[in-house]
């Protein structure tokens, strides 16, 4: 399988960022960890603070050999039509990722944007949600 | 690892019940796949149209050796508090799964009332929610 | 015709219920009534306090040689999605009844859960909704 | 009985507009047809697609020997004080009926102006609401 | 005097329950020192999960020679129309309490459904809420 | 002085219509004791049930000599702002009044369409808002 | 005629206070032309930047021999519900007054908190609003 | 093509009606202009201020050979859902336009109840508006 | 102990105040029947109808000897921040007291602004929630 | 004339994208046919999905030598509050563009922020909204 | 420079009340500090707990020869719309201040009812934000 | 100290843009003037459009010797959950300014996203707010 990673605004900081709620791991140590334990897949990794790039880039992936989008769009989940609008008209199903539990937090985080053009929704679960998004694509 | 199943109301229709928006696939063939899956793991299984009933299993699983509980609380997740006072008065991590993707459905749907005490949310991928479920209390 | 009344909390106290709203008949001489009218039509009744008793019996009813249901959900109408749920997962049609003009009271009364998942509703006319309710299903 | 049938704004077309929520018969055929079931009754008809009309009509039966008026008002249910009003100012029960069931269309139509002051509410069988509202004057 | 105490859901948790919010004492200490502090008056106690099961009670104690109901209905408090429909009904006046401020905590925990129809409501003094309402009843 | 008086819709009823709110005295006698108070000035009457009626009757006398218009618009008052354009189109002042005290009544009540764009308002009085009206079109 | 006028917060500044709304005459001469105006009748005056003390002085007068009371409670008026508690606990009827038309003005200027339990209301006819409430105690 | 224009309440009035807004041009020379631009085409004009007039026409024009409806229904266009369930029930394509741009005006001019049901919206040119519907009537 | 009781606006004219909400006792005779009750305890009285008086009260026995305050700050209990916010500064815990049952009244009494920083609550009981509140400082 | 088309987020994907909702001609062929119907006009076109590339290429376009802007801010029109800014500090007027009838879809679609510092807005008529546009722009 | 420094309810209490919010400085010494930092201003101090009180001081300062008011509303901030008047009324320039950042507390702080009428707003830097005023006032 | 100045979309237009609102001064001679005021502090600058750009340079400054942030986020304020959670990310504090009184503007601008997590607030002084913001990191 091929599976495309995107992460957006801030979560170039994980590790450092509030780790009181996002916790102490880099994304790299979990990308390196995800691709150890599915080393017959190809998992990309894209990820930026640009609302557009992100759109850009699903874009980009959303027509072609990817079987399958993990998006934790961050801040962006409660506020972007405009992605939300991208994953309605590309191709390739997209699962809808958060490392805290949103609905335990603000209310603003209680509303998503994207969950509804989403295939599935997966949070709350630390950076394990990532490989449960994988698993995700693996119906079995 | 010893995991409750417990499904809210109508989920005893699975299978005959709006097709469309459920499947045809009855829970009693879920649960015989899923045992299938995980041989090593005892899955127990309570499914009930009463509120109370529900919460009176919570509080006889929730604190005693069952590892997680995996709630598919049916439409009691978007009216009942009684039942999120419950999971944050048990000791036993509590799962939300939903079989369809509630964001696409109608608004009184949008808004969880447990999602916040839960220890995560899985929605939208049809049953394999509960094998996803499992997963995430397996955490690596 | 085999017609099916469910009666929701507190309608077992018809008659001595508020009766400057409620009225003074109690339902026993409603049925009683209702039977002699309709002396070929199967009548049967069950009533319960319980949300999840009325979704119960509803299931039992709701997918054999039942006609058709006559609900007054009584409370549960303006909080219960599961009942709402269950009358969508049926394959008997049901009609709603309300004895007092529920718009006519306190705000709450006024937005129904259930209506939409109805086939048609009644409300207003006392205790003669029940009768109406058979008329309904007894199409011209 | 005197009966009285009132419909509002848009509902001369029926049979034409919009069959697949108004069905295919107009209003012609189902008087015809009302006043064939209840030979020994007198119903008169007024349409208008103006509110003033509907409030002068009101105005002209509500206080003489009519006993019971029937009205569906349309699109003016949602949005008319002033036939609300005027109900409440005649001395002739007026029972509301709808020919859809307007808890399954769009928001606006969930709420009624008028309902408050109506001896009763039928809504959602189709054009036999007629049929039944007359029933409703011959409660037993 | 004959009082009764109906608790509501996860009430017989008290004592392991969010001890933080609720205390560390379990309900049946609390009863016996009423008892004792009270020996001339008699005390009966219920509690339940269910919904529909505290209606029952309120039922069956509500038309008796029950002086007085003290009803902490937990999260039914902020939930249920139906327990206020069925204290509006009975004849014995009900007493509303709360452990905790409820004030002080979430918003949806602001509003109660049953104050309106109770003869008044203390709530915040922890478990002496259950004395204040006795005293209450034997208003000087 | 010419003054215009405007009353819309079930006005024509004053003095059978709910007497318990409107009083009993019609308004015949209303304007007859206006004109035997104002001898001096011309006062005209116009009622309508029609919304259209009165903006027509607004654009008519809005235009010419007439020195001021006391519109009491029943319940187009808190619906048509097709009345409140007019009124902000037309060149003579106009009075709101209302019999009732409207701030005492149901809450839709409260607010007026209308009041922004009139010179000002008076209500409460009774039918005495008619003779304060035109005594503040002679402001000393 | 005993006649109390009362004005509240920052009504001492009418004249100098923003009189492109408030007009440039100040409260003395208005009382001196009203004083001129109904020389029969004793009007009394008070004004007060103090909510307390326009309670304290609405129970001194409203208890007496005080036939009317004229209450400009200015920004009070829709943020005390002080003032309006007071109002319904006196035996003098109260008639609110506004200089301003307060509904083209900001929307908290819209909502008054004491108009339902005034006798009357009058508002925007500048300084006139007095005359005119001294007016509404004569009644023909 | 056959071209009918129905303009709504008040526009009777353009070129004296708050001219800042609706500007100085009345719609007699607009319509002049229009005719002179499209020689081939036939343009018929209606006008009223009355809501039910505008309905009665849309009906007599909507099922005949009229080629596009062209509607400013000014004021109603905010309250009215009689007409917008008329531009459902009707055959031909009605496109709504305004004059102003409403949606730099007050909040009320913001919602437009008929857009759904329109064929499009053209809003803020001024008297253009009507030129641009012509226009889009005749895609090429 | 030292106990405070503090009324707030309008509950000086207690016994004359609306006696079908407040009853026809004056508060004298409810402190003396206190004092008697109590007569091992201090109680001192204050009443004002002033805001800050009330703050000012508060703040002054709030720092010293003083063991409990029973607030009855009658219509500022629903507008007052700077209340809630002087309970929250000072020392002393207070009790917050309604005579009537403020749920079963206008919806602006149901929210209270001072309840959160009140140790607790007692409302409903007419004048006996005094005594109850003084009971509440002498938990067992 | 000089007109520049700006299109937001997503159009680059028209032709492709829900064709049920944008059609099948992508932009490319669009622009061509504009291009031919106006042949003495210059044309340019820019898209982009990011909000900063909008406001930057409004900000170079929007103080020189073009006539017109024609804007299809696609799901920014309901988010960016920044590009209205600069809609409103540019000297160019601009005009905004819906291919789809956005008050037909989603409610969030219903509400534009850029509205009410357009010239106008055309919406609705599929592509053919860019013709009409640039008609506006000469309007005779 | 004259400068009038204005602290509204509680804030007498700096120090001993809420440190964790307000810190443990007394205003005397923040008085004191300013002082010393500005000897060639003259800085006044006025502090109430009475809205009242405050109202007449801005008006007593607010016509004079003080070149800025500084002011620290507290809770009146949130609910006086009478000190907002006051503040459009008077001549000399108001800077809104509060100590502690008030968007990071409950939602009733988020709203200002005097910000729209003030010169300006600082807030958050703890009582730093006097001395941020008075720099305010001397703008280069 | 060192001291970075962020300035959001549409900023770069100022001196042309709005002037009435945000005056004829450029940002450079703003910054100019700055610098020659603050001789020993270092003051660097940046601008963008972009909602992205900003945050990769809050990320950039905000983990390094940058000894405080001021940033007028411009619309973003009002929009971007995203620049929030960057500020709450890093570890330099940023202080919130805006140019205008944003509170005396649309009520879209009364709401800020990011005031919450910034240190401080400065709003309404022109671009005086700048220089006051540096002021604030040099508490004394």
């Amino acid at each position: 399988m091929n599976i495309t990673i995107i992460n957006g605004p801030n979560l170039n900081l994980l590790g450092t960022r509030e780790p009181g709620i996002y916790g102490h791991e880099d994304f790299e140590s979990v990308l390196k960890h995800l691709r150890q334990s599915y080393p017959n897949d190809t998992i990309t990794y894209f990820q930026s603070n640009h609302e557009g790039d992100i759109i850009d880039h699903l874009q980009k992936v959303g027509f072609g050999d990817c079987d399958g989008i993990i998006l934790n769009a961050g801040a962006y989940t409660h506020t972007s039509l405009a992605i939300a609008d991208c994953i309605a008209a590309i191709n390739t199903p997209v699962v809808e990722v958060h490392i805290s539990n949103v609905h335990a937090r603000e209310e603003i985080r209680h509303r998503s944007m994207i969950s509804k053009v989403c295939k599935g929704v997966i949070l709350g679960f630390g950076t394990d949600v990532y490989r449960l998004a994988i698993e995700s694509f693996r119906k079995q």
